[in-house]
């Protein structure tokens, strides 16, 4: 089955998990299409402005892992603070916590994998 | 834990399930490494230069998702024959075949990611 960018499902939620800005979040899979073969719960695209953020927030039976596309950001790596880049792959565990903020000057693209424990 | 570009483990597989040329892997996630939580086996960015192409393959016992990043190229979509673009998912079930061959003139980037059934 071929989806093509304009079926796929969009969101744009302000201040996610408490962060700054919005997030658009562009969703490969979906959950109630049952598309993750109950496995995880989300296989996303997420933008985030300048200035724009995800806020900390710990993951309870799942892991999450970022893969940056494009853009720079500071990221909260369960404590410690990196700067990161394209081809950066952060993971973050059940029972970690993470945050990610575009610090740059363009949009921050952030490939989203959330796979349960 | 952060994982940079040079950390990535990289794969080269001539012929790929019969294809043509080569597929240049890079893989976010290691199933050696417990990273998939027992979910899945694939988590990469798959690089096919002009005329390369992985071959035609049935999924048995899982699903593969491929989100096209760049370029263009011609999938069998379980027996369609698609042309496909960025932002295109092409979404093949357990029990599905699929193959993808670049017939553009610039690299064909595709992410995937292979779930367990």
């Amino acid at each position: 089955m071929i989806k093509h960018l304009e079926d796929l499902k969009q969101d744009t939620i302000p201040e996610f998990r408490g962060g700054k800005g919005e997030v658009q979040i562009t969703h490969f899979l979906e959950v109630d299409k049952g598309e993750f073969n109950s496995k995880g719960r989300l296989f996303a695209k997420n933008v985030l402005k300048p200035g724009s953020s995800v806020g900390l927030h710990e993951h309870v039976g799942d892991s999450e892992t970022y893969v940056i596309l494009s853009g720079e950001g500071l990221v909260d790596d369960n404590g410690d603070q990196k700067l990161v880049k394209p081809g950066d792959v952060i993971i973050t565990r059940n029972g970690e916590k993470h945050s990610i903020e575009n610090t740059g000057t363009v949009d921050l693209e952030i490939l989203a994998l959330i796979l349960f424990d």
